[in-house]
């Protein structure tokens, strides 16, 4: 037997292979290739030493519950520190509010099927993040997406936007928004609109899904603590499901991220992952718990900071002298990308087979819009490669970027009838 | 705003917490309660100090794999030693049939997504695993029980209760079994029952999923390796989701499991945990292979088989000796569980705040039930507690249900008209 379509679900049949992690065979087949495609942390940056110590505490110890099965909710002692991280960002977050989950993911995956009934809409900002794109699709909701200003997402778009599915008889669930350093944009909500789409989901009656991975990650040249203070932190109303995780800055091998939640909806979502993999890794999790306590997340914040911003800062300067005629972005002040277009007529997914050509990958924006827009757009990720391995991909890049301009031109004289 | 309950999809809305997990608040309590509710692996048999060893190892090697975002398939080396592991009980698995999971309840849920549209049928022994049972009904399957016999699923029940499905037009998608110590009933299928069911799912078009964490764990003086060989070792069309883990024999706190299946579906299976959490753990992923390579696992087996014979001895010993003449039970030839079947009358739920009472908890039979059944039926595991609070603890579980039948009496005669 190799046809298996009859016994597949609705989701299943639509189910497709990431854009992002489709890059990982060619990153496999051993050539030289400068990777500016996932959204890596760099790893000389992760506190090696601590774990190593840690975890022979942990495992010389013998405490059974380090490596037994735990409360679906999470470890207790982390659940506790989590509710000190999220003080520390303005919010006030009970135990009973808290769930940690399996990488923010999970999260996103256990907003989606507590939430969604096949055909609901979720409004969503254009471009967006693919993961969270792919969790979405899995429950078969309908994304809508709404385009971005330099401080956010399009207040009089997204209304109007409202209104129109409203008057079209369907159902909003909730907005999906990454306020800090989207992903894959970079950009950042203003503050001022922060309250404003508050005001919106209260008048609107919809939920909004804030998805933070990127706060802790602000560059002290461009933006400040005080810019990135969560939606979550002004909700009176229990509005807003927030995620954040420690992948961006302890390390994501451990998968151990957070969703803070209404009550009604954290043992909602409780439930849900009890189905889905009962726990979060109980070592992970106590490793995770440690580094805290220890003090390491906190030593760490100002060194990436400062290290995520030099690596920007190469990129940008690698570009501006290399493709500053012919592309635009946005300055990222913070996280680990930077949004890139292109010449109108270059497909980024098209030249993709050339940049590999030349050496270098990203990932085509298309992925992540959700209405085939993007096609001259593309993400790359400053954060993993070295400075020396930033420089050199962009110089590739523009090659390849090069190539393509010059390849197009001949094409389209090619069809322009008369000549020869 | 405190009612959420506008926004839950319908699986959410359906949601209950686990009978099993609800019972951690009891134990969380801090009251001496010897506990035979949860199938806890027994702590003290973890190879602790080699899981310390590979952890310094692997951490001190600065290897940025060992905490990276890695492949959804799982960790390469990984994925080649389950291979081994596949070939070493009789089947011959390919790397595009294999997928790293989150613990076998991640397989079990993937499977659900994959293959489940609301209404879809999945057929499961009665009583089956509380487990498979949540993740069934969050994606809302309709599941329907076939009773077991002393060998296994009843053959002829199985294959009329098809034949009634079918002729209401509903449709089977498959089979959901425990063929090695059964999770809840500890039963074993015969061999020749394992072959029959395979032609059964060829003839009916159904698949079977086969759930296999207990194998490695027969108990000499009763099974051999020869009696535990999977139906997936002999399914030459393509029609067994094998599931397995190393939860029951390394530890569970790593949540490291696999689904091995036919290519197609094993694809399909990795796209759903894309969205689901991306990637197992890295750094346990890694652990876990080391335990491979460097022999632990292989070391380990032996010595569990013994352990949990010796403490099912002590728990059939006791139970003779305390409750011989009212409750019967199949023995046990593996597996961490014993079922209990208590006199008609009495309600193991109900009898629950007794037995919390004199300091002993267990799961309710009815859990495990998808049809409302085996109300005077109960899961007592002995993998977790000691000789000593086994031995307790069934005598504890005797003055229970000594009261219970006592007050069960009394309120009989009472009901009798004209008994004073």
């Amino acid at each position: 037997m190799s046809n298996y379509d009859r016994f597949l679900s609705r989701a299943a049949e639509r189910m497709q292979q990431s854009a992002i992690r489709k890059m990982g065979a060619v990153l496999a087949s051993g050539r030289d290739i400068i990777s500016f495609a996932p959204g890596y942390p760099a790893p000389d940056t992760f506190a090696w030493d601590a774990f190593r110590d840690i975890a022979a505490d942990l495992l010389g110890s013998h405490d059974a519950g380090v490596l037994q099965y735990g409360p679906t909710r999470g470890y207790r002692p982390l659940l506790e520190a989590i509710t000190s991280i999220q003080h520390s960002r303005g919010m006030s977050t009970t135990a009973e509010e808290l769930l940690v989950t399996t990488g923010s993911q999970q999260g996103l995956d256990l907003v989606a099927r507590v939430l969604i009934e096949p055909g609901d809409v979720i409004l969503m900002e254009l471009p967006t993040y693919v993961g969270a794109i792919t969790a979405f699709r899995n429950v078969q909701a309908a994304m809508i997406g709404v385009p971005q200003e330099a401080d956010g997402i399009d207040l009089a778009a997204l209304d109007a936007t409202f209104e129109r599915l409203r008057m079209e008889g369907r159902r909003v669930k909730f907005l999906y928004v990454v306020p800090n350093f989207q992903n894959p944009t970079g950009l950042l909500i203003g503050l001022r609109k922060r309250e404003r789409l508050l005001e919106w989901a209260e008048r609107r009656d919809v939920l909004i899904v804030e998805d933070d991975p990127y706060r802790e990650l602000y560059f002290e040249d461009s933006a400040s603590e005080a810019d990135v203070r969560p939606i979550k932190a002004d909700d009176r109303f229990g509005r807003v499901v927030y995620l954040s995780s420690f992948s961006k800055t302890l390390a994501p091998g451990f998968r151990v991220a957070w969703i803070a939640a209404p009550a009604a909806l954290a043992a909602k979502f409780e439930m849900a992952k009890q189905a889905e993999d009962l726990l979060t890794g109980s070592l992970d999790q106590r490793i995770i718990f440690e580094a805290c306590r220890r003090g390491v997340l906190e030593r760490q914040l100002p060194i990436l900071r400062q290290h995520y911003a030099r690596k920007r800062d190469v990129m940008e300067l690698a570009l501006r002298r290399d493709l500053g005629d012919s592309v635009t972005w946005p300055k990222p002040k913070g996280g680990f990308f930077l949004w890139l277009t292109l010449p109108k007529e270059v497909d980024a997914d098209r030249m993709l087979a050339r940049a590999i050509d030349e050496g270098v990958v990203y990932v085509a924006g298309e992925a992540f819009y959700v209405d085939g827009r993007g096609k001259n757009t593309m993400r790359l990720s400053f954060s993993a490669p070295t400075h020396e391995r930033i420089d050199a991909g962009v110089n590739r890049l523009a090659r390849a970027l090069r190539g393509e301009v010059a390849a197009l031109a001949t094409k389209a004289s090619a069809a322009v009838p008369g000549a020869s």
